[in-house]
């Protein structure tokens, strides 16, 4: 829940609640320039549930709130886009065949054909969306069509090396889950850890952020990062960034799963 | 010693410093982009430090190296200059009065009188010279005869927030290190905080690099960071911050003191 | 408050604070064992404080709750025992000075002189307590009494390399806290750093603890390490851990000056 | 090399390789207690092997020096033990089919079958070696004698849950890597994260280690740890810490297949 900041916020609601016999398993907010942010964990049927809901949009609507209920009794419909690259793709198949990753992971999309073998192996349907002859805008609408038929939810981008089109990324705002290889917003676009290197910086980072049209630009969500000293090439800043890469992707992915992340602005609020 | 890169080279200076009859302490070597950089510490008297001069400054010359002899046995001259904030400043001194830091603080130049006690405290001569009517080439003149007169060869900026000339600046090349509150190329300017907070990353940290006209831009010479969060205000930004901003000054002055220090480009090779 | 766990405590509490028309500034709690913990930060006046207590105390007792409320409006009486090493002591003397230690430090004690000019560069008094004939209980009787007559209320043991006896710490329980200049359980006792160094650790740490009768075994509050190598000597070790030691104390002494710290056996619950 | 600690010898040794042509890619040494340990890395052919062999042998014996030589134009010979959890031995996996990891994977070996299938999927040949009736002397001859007919020369445990007997561990004398999932020397033995829990420790960590005779004593090649709080249960513990064992475990590794490691008594030279 996202609403203007007024008093009798949590009273209000944690009475509702009371109200309706509810114990609150986990409870946590934020407060920041005149927003309040709430996420409450509740166990309930679902005859509480339509109690709940009857009971809280309107509540809700009162004071201008944005109140949402995740259901988390099914795991929310994921793909997975990747690319060549393979470190970020195996991280989450093992999180989540770990039990670490609230997912049903529904497929694996990639404009290469490397990685089947990582999807076969952990029994998760690969699909091969081949750009032919540079046309973006005929894969993405294959793509698009999978995941509206499919009913994805969140798409996490494991090192997927294409820019989605202003038009895809319209379709799933604050649904779409990039990492990118650098401590953003130092380095932005390409070659990241090129760019480090010509920097001669001494931590390499990578950063899990929500797409947005502006490239590299969207609200972070997570980031991670690691020393490095001048005697790193290029090479072996890219090796060491993996381990920053696949940490930052997860955790991002396991908050989103699990509904912590609020979004405000270019801020991120995880609850 | 930077020398264009070629066989042998270790080789012969090696057996120079063999046929001088003199133990190597400690050497470290670098190699990149056909540039060799070598680091040698050698404990010699008066007499073999001239027989070593005459045989490496004709050798390096042959070999179009550039090669320096930096006697140790007096630590380095060096001027800190700070401004109203303390924490910088105290950690210097802490590590200089542990022996930790090599050097013979000449004294400490502020143009805010608020750390003179601080000064005193460590028994170090505190210069307040303040900016009359905004009048910076004034000020920066008295500083310029006060570090000529005491020859002082290195100056580290502990959080000083005055920027210096670009004249300031080609006075000394490489010899100038300021501490950024930021892991730049991220943040440069003004209130790195600030932005930290508006962009909503999840780590934030602190450069120390050589000083050059383009502000925050000259070569990184160590840098330091840790986890934030969305929970966190600008002003515990800065809180945690101080500790990114100490450790990465005190470790690239005791870099620059101990002649470790090698500048290519925008790049600074640490031997 | 703890309490043992049970349906509607938070509901109750909450309850209770809302019909006194308190708001709730910032709420924290924990389960674990069937032990609920439980803190509320709140701002109110004299008035209210009492209304406060009467509905809490006999609600807490009903539900077999321990229940303390902290007036944070003047900050904590505080004692800081030294001996010889410097940085803990600046380190909670600085964050003191910033601002960022809610404590009223009465005084520094120590069976050493050397530290009296840092206590002298803050303005604290000293109080130089030498051990007269290796007489300890004299020392510490005449300790105890300038910590009555003081009403210090919480100790903090900077690098005070003194043991306490029993009788000592049996006045003060849960309120004395050291730090120990390694990852406890490892290395407790005499020269962890040499320890630390003799089985070639690859990390090495700081514990701040509460001090109980039996040495370093009190319950953890904060820990902070940094990598080391081969190539560290016992003397390179005690240079790199000054900065977890200062950070691990520092941490504690906030918490437990914030009023964040309940213990539960040899567990500290920081909420 | 190791040598006891003499003057002149890395002037000899390094006369001996210029004389013979060779150029030095990396040199490395370390001094301590009277030992002195040198690691050169030279790139040469079958006759300039065989020409530094009888140079350096010889020399080797008159300083009572220990020299070998690893040849690593074919990559060490590999079996990996491992248990039911996956997360170590797919890191091993994937690290070295990136070629990270010079090392030629002849086996994995394990006493369950659950993880045959990572096996297969890296293509990696995977030997269940059960325990028939807890008949562990019949188990490891078994697997002796595979590690003896494939010429495996390093084993890595890769959360092998199973303690080997004496007599295997002698067979192998640092030759075998374990990853033990806490900071050694701290919890050693069983459950080490209950045990962190237990002692509500504020840093959780792994360590990699040669195997001796002595459970979890053997000297420590490498560590990583990450910080946790009150409100980790064991589970949680578990799954943070598995960054920290495969990290351990991998770099462990790593350092053994380029012949960094020099052993003595209970320390670990890396060079």
């Amino acid at each position: 829940m996202i609403a203007p900041d007024q008093t009798g916020l949590v009273a209000h609601f944690s009475t509702l609640l009371f109200n309706l016999g509810t114990n609150i398993d986990d409870a946590n907010n934020h407060r920041e320039n005149g927003t309040f942010f709430q996420r409450y964990v509740v166990t309930i049927d679902e005859v509480k549930r339509i109690e709940l809901e009857a009971a809280f949009y309107p509540a809700s609507k009162e004071r201008n709130a944005r109140f949402e209920l995740l259901d988390t009794s099914e795991p929310e419909r994921v793909a997975i886009f990747a690319g060549k690259t393979d470190h970020c793709l195996y991280e989450l198949l093992l999180e989540h065949k770990q039990g670490r990753l609230p997912a049903d992971i529904r497929m694996i999309i990639s404009n290469h054909a490397d990685l089947w073998e990582v999807a076969n192996h952990f029994d998760i349907p690969f699909v091969h969306t081949p750009k032919s002859n540079g046309n973006t805008i005929g894969m993405e609408q294959v793509q698009l069509d999978l995941l509206a038929h499919t009913g994805v939810r969140l798409i996490l981008l494991a090192r997927y090396m294409q820019i989605l089109s202003p038009e895809f990324v319209a379709r799933y705002p604050e649904r779409i889950i990039n990492v990118h290889h650098a401590s953003l917003p130092a380095f932005p676009g390409k070659d990241p850890y090129q760019q480090a290197h010509d920097h001669g910086v001494r931590m390499i980072g990578a950063t899990a952020h929500f797409v947005t049209a502006d490239l590299d630009q969207g609200p972070i969500i997570a980031q991670a990062s690691c020393p490095c000293d001048h005697s790193d090439t290029v090479a072996s800043l890219r090796a060491k960034g993996r381990e920053n890469e696949r940490k930052a992707l997860v955790q991002a992915a396991r908050a989103a799963l699990e509904g912590r992340l609020f979004v405000k602005g270019r801020r991120v609020i995880q609850l």
